[in-house]
């Protein structure tokens, strides 16, 4: 998507480069400013200061990385300590894991003397695939938006709530729950986005109003407490949001903060729409409470960061220094709560009330 | 409460003094401190810089700066024109005019001469009352805290969410929500507190959590979007929050987010209590939906404020320059999802689902 007018993925090789660059996305939104990660190194120092995040770009960074180290030294010494290395450097991403695996096994069947092209190959491959499903999932979701537009007054925008980013900043290009969005708004339909601020990391004020705001779309910064209201009011025609891991039942864990915003749907008459590609889903878990939830660092909730009067970034405590807190990072909607699921595949709808089976194994 | 092993009041006057002291509000929970009000300047620069806040703390500050200016001057211009200059100061405060009516009633039936000492006796009065009527909204409450206690297991406490500062700082003592914990804390019956931090001004985080610290109350601080999550796995015995306006058919107008946290309450079985002074009961609206809402500056959602490394109050933007933000104030939450009011006369229970007036017209 686009940033100042020129089209940008969140990671990419300029072309004959082995090196790859990417978005320091902790410098965001107040500073853009492009990283050239030259070494195995400073792919897992990206990862685990999360100047990359979302899980497609974490897998795709990781990727890259495995590459990178290729580059180096094509042995297996090397590949097996720089996978391990990748893989601890934020070690509840699945995607990660996924990503390494593929290019793992792609490496193992041939000769070392081939490992740095084809893991250059693959990396390339799991960006242009993420792109590809993401661009399907904008497509799909774009008809919703579509059919609420020809619903609605041609004069008002559709107001679309959104928690958290799963934007093109939390994978490749396009977003899961974005991509729809930036389809709608290309293809000249009125949208307008309700973007939760999404504490504690405020990914919603710093990222999706950054990258909504570059692209051209309308949008306006909530707090999280806000969207029950504007549901009560009528100001809100669909939320959109993404998922971290999908049930076969049809639960969605994503980030902290999504149920409460599902229930207000519910009661409001708002539809509640998921988009996440088909990798997320976990065939294997059959019901939303089985997923352990992680919790993270306090710290998350006790400061927050942003720009000082001096235009640096800086960190301010707002609680007491001491003070006991909790952080769980991620909730899980029941799929009662769920309008539909959009995926590269198509639109899933919700099964209201049942307990069978949306998403089977295979 | 205590401060310290020392019992405070949120505004006091020293014996034999006509100024007034309150503690700052805007340095806490970083700084402790207390400040002297001399004027009817000093009253009124208290209330619009949110010196003080909560509405009966805003009325009961709006009284003594009456009796200041009739301090200084015990005339009818003066008496006119320091009430005009206080309902200035916060003009959407209800709880300010009906103080100063409250006043200006008794000052009109005597001879400017009484002025003074009439308008200090009112004052006292006012928060003798606030005081009282909180500690009785505490006694009931209790009796529900009491209950979940004796029906669980002996030796978890009483897990209580609560939303924004409905403590002793919003009032003169006790507070409304916060009244029955401190009255269940000092029972022996042990209670621990889930803190909404309550974005856009962080009252949860700041001065919640600042009080219940400060009393030994058990506390833990959470993100709004945490609650939901919380009631899901069972770590929520009750919410107990305050309310800014009740209809006559039990809406409750209370801090944006109250909504959100009703709304997971009921899905999860979680009873939801509402505390308030039967003065902030509207009889005349008949629901909440008539209540317009105050929308606030959106520099409260841009921009939050702690202290930075240096230990200094600073401010930090945390989303784009000029972000396009909204900003509500406060939510309705409907009164089917109210399990009781606890008022000073006693517990009122929700009458679920019906549309009758709970508190009729008198």
């Amino acid at each position: 998507m686009k940033v100042n007018g020129t089209h940008y993925h969140s990671i990419w090789r300029e072309a004959g480069s082995h090196s790859v660059r990417i978005i320091d996305q902790t410098r965001l939104p107040h500073h853009f400013e492009i990283i050239e990660l030259m070494s195995l190194e400073d792919a897992c120092l990206a990862i685990r200061d999360m100047q990359v995040r979302g899980a497609p770009l974490i897998g795709a960074t990781a990727a890259y990385g495995l590459a990178l180290a290729m580059h180096e030294k094509p042995d297996e010494n090397r590949r097996a300590s720089a996978t391990q290395y990748l893989l601890d450097s934020r070690p509840t991403a699945v995607n990660l894991q996924w990503a390494l695996d593929r290019i793992n096994q792609q490496l193992l069947q041939v000769d070392s003397s081939g490992w740095k092209e084809i893991a250059y190959a693959a990396a390339d491959r799991i960006c242009h695939d993420d792109i590809r499903i993401n661009e399907a999932i904008g497509r799909y979701g774009f008809s919703i938006i579509q059919d609420l537009w020809r619903q609605g007054t041609k004069e008002e925008s559709v107001n679309i709530l959104t928690h958290c980013n799963a934007g093109w900043l939390a994978t490749v290009d396009w977003g899961t729950a974005l991509a729809p969005i930036y389809k709608a708004h290309d293809a000249g339909i009125p949208v307008h986005v309700w973007v939760d601020e999404t504490r504690p990391r405020n990914q919603g004020a710093s990222l999706t109003v950054w990258e909504l705001t570059n692209h051209g779309v309308p949008n306006t910064l909530i707090v999280d407490n806000a969207g029950g209201h504007l549901m009560q009011i009528g100001k809100v025609d669909m939320c959109l949001v993404g998922s971290d891991r999908t049930t076969a039942n049809g639960d969605v864990c994503n980030k902290i903060g999504t149920y409460l915003k599902a229930l207000a749907a519910r009661e409001n008459d708002v539809p509640f729409h998921v988009a996440l590609p088909q990798s997320t889903i976990d065939r294997h878990l059959t019901s939303g409470v089985e997923i352990p939830i992680e919790y993270r660092d306090t710290d998350e909730i006790s400061h927050i960061k942003g720009i000082n009067e001096q235009n640096l970034i800086s960190r301010v405590l707002i609680t007491l220094p001491h003070a006991g807190a909790l952080n769980p990072a991620f909730d899980v909607t029941p799929s009662h709560l769920i309008t539909s699921y959009i995926t590269e595949h198509g639109i899933t709808p919700g099964v209201s009330g049942t307990t069978g089976l949306l998403f089977p194994p295979d």
